[in-house]
């Protein structure tokens, strides 16, 4: 389908993690011209038709140069995870929220028309009073990654108000998929799907009844798409599944959907700035941006499997764990 | 009356300010050791207990310092006003969020047990969606200060959830009262006042139909005074009287309570970072906390009135003023 971006510059902030390459991939499939920035992951690079722009979110000559000559800015730069930044608060602080001040300021004065911002819906809500959580659920953050989400989700509506810059604030659910880190802090899939790949029993973080709303990176991005060229009133959209799973159940149905053998579970201490449930209402993404969560889960499992088995990095994982047990 | 301050060591924060002044007052009434911290205004310093800590919130060592052997801190430090905060937001974070994430962290490894914070009921809801504005209301602030308010709520509710702190916060409409500046960049009771004494014509940002919600400092205080032994359920307070009034009504009551001549009126460009209108509902407070707003608006003003023609600097000014004239 060709849509509103075809010729657009676009750039993606954070390009480097693996929702920014989904949605270089989408951007390019819309015929946009796309400009990538950010740190590179360990895997390979993604391809854009623009060229990557190698520096960190907190190097502002570098944010002013990208988006010289941009339409929509895509900002997924993150500053920690829910769990390190109430180690550091402070500087997540200055990492998201004064990053992000400055690239307003930068944006308002390189004449960006829109943001489109990846905020957390896992952690801007907090610990939910009702479920599935609609956007206009009370936002109780418990970590300061949370918190500062918030902060710059009011920054960029402030910014709105006061110079005209247009936002579009996704509040995302558990995203997973090809490229997301096995090996990371986040990504209960990823880490698990690399388990049973390397026939280890897997880790769990807490008693297994911890609940969450995954959703395919694909189809996130996708979403970013859409918002680029909403045109209706809300600045506000949940991104989820709209169902939860339990950390038992990701794994149970990990296990059916690759077909393998059910390895050990290993429980470990639960992490405090983990909310117990997480499930997002997202009908306002369904009836107004005209977005669903369409990858079927077996073939989400599947595809991120595919790409492990395939990633010249986590083979060399795969080919360490079996020699050691050889 | 006795209250359940008797001995107990409290910390004023912004100690300097015309709030701080009268908390510092109503808890020496009530028995409480108090100890003073922050820049003192060019008025005479209030008396305290204990020596006063003449220090900058952003100086840290100070803040550790003041800290020291304190039960309950009051946190009225603020960084900015909301206009200011738009022209510089990034330094109004760090003022107001870092300074007070530190200050967090520094009561907790002190054992203070409670913190009471001094938002603004003015600032954090931003363009009302209905009114008066209860404290479920979403917040959408439309200034760098509203934006740095809401972070530092967040931030309180987030150490109390992994640390145990305890807070209160109070959503604090417009204050007014003795020792607020006349010649300061927020006021407007205080800004007329001035000018009527003067027999000046008064300004008016807008066109006179700003409309605000009240409050007599010393109402104020004694509702920061309450939040330090309330034991209920909420941490959010609503502190206003819960009625607004008009720029132009303003300035007809002050006339009026001060039975002088009516000056003229001089309409100025309003400013984007006030909101149209505030008005606060503050039945939680009076249910809850079994505060409300007991000083009548005609004493209030007289009593404002009063301290003017009673302080040095502000009768030097009026002096100058009738010479200017003569």
């Amino acid at each position: 389908m060709p849509g509103g971006l075809n010729g657009v510059p676009c750039l993606v902030l954070g390009g480097g993690g693996f929702l920014g390459r989904a949605l270089i991939g989408a951007l390019q499939r819309e015929g946009a011209q796309v400009r990538g920035f950010g740190r590179l992951s360990r895997f390979e690079a993604p391809e854009t038709t623009h060229p990557w722009i190698h520096a960190d979110f907190a190097d502002q000559m570098a944010v002013a140069r990208a988006v010289e000559g941009i339409e929509i800015v895509f900002h997924l730069a993150a500053g920690s995870t829910p769990e390190r930044s109430n180690s550091a608060p402070i500087s997540d602080l200055e990492a998201s929220v004064a990053g992000t001040i400055r690239l307003l300021e930068l944006c308002s004065a390189a004449g960006v028309r829109r943001i489109v911002f990846a905020s957390s819906g896992g952690a801007v809500y907090g610990i939910p009073e009702e479920l599935p959580i609609g956007e206009t659920a009370p936002t109780r953050p418990i970590s300061a990654y949370g918190a500062n989400k918030v902060a710059v989700e009011n920054y960029l509506f402030i910014h709105n108000y006061l110079y005209g810059l247009e936002h579009v604030i996704l509040r995302i659910s558990n995203p997973f998929g090809p490229y997301q880190d096995p090996l990371g802090r986040q990504g209960l899939i990823a880490a698990t799907l690399l388990k049973l790949l390397m026939g280890e029993s897997t880790d769990i973080w807490g008693d297994g009844s911890v609940t969450r709303d995954y959703v395919f990176v694909d189809d996130v991005a996708n979403a970013c798409v859409k918002a680029a060229t909403y045109t209706g009133k809300h600045t506000i959209f949940n991104i989820g599944s709209g169902v939860g799973m339990t950390v038992d159940e990701v794994i149970d149905a990990a296990v059916q959907a690759m077909g393998v053998k059910h390895p050990g579970k290993i429980y470990r201490p639960g992490r405090k700035a983990d909310v117990p449930v997480n499930i997002l209402n997202v009908r306002r993404a369904h009836s107004d941006l005209r977005w669903s969560a369409e990858t079927h889960w077996a073939e989400a499992i599947s595809r991120t499997a595919a790409w492990m088995e395939r990633e010249p990095t986590v083979r060399a994982l795969l080919r360490r764990g079996r020699n050691a047990r050889a």
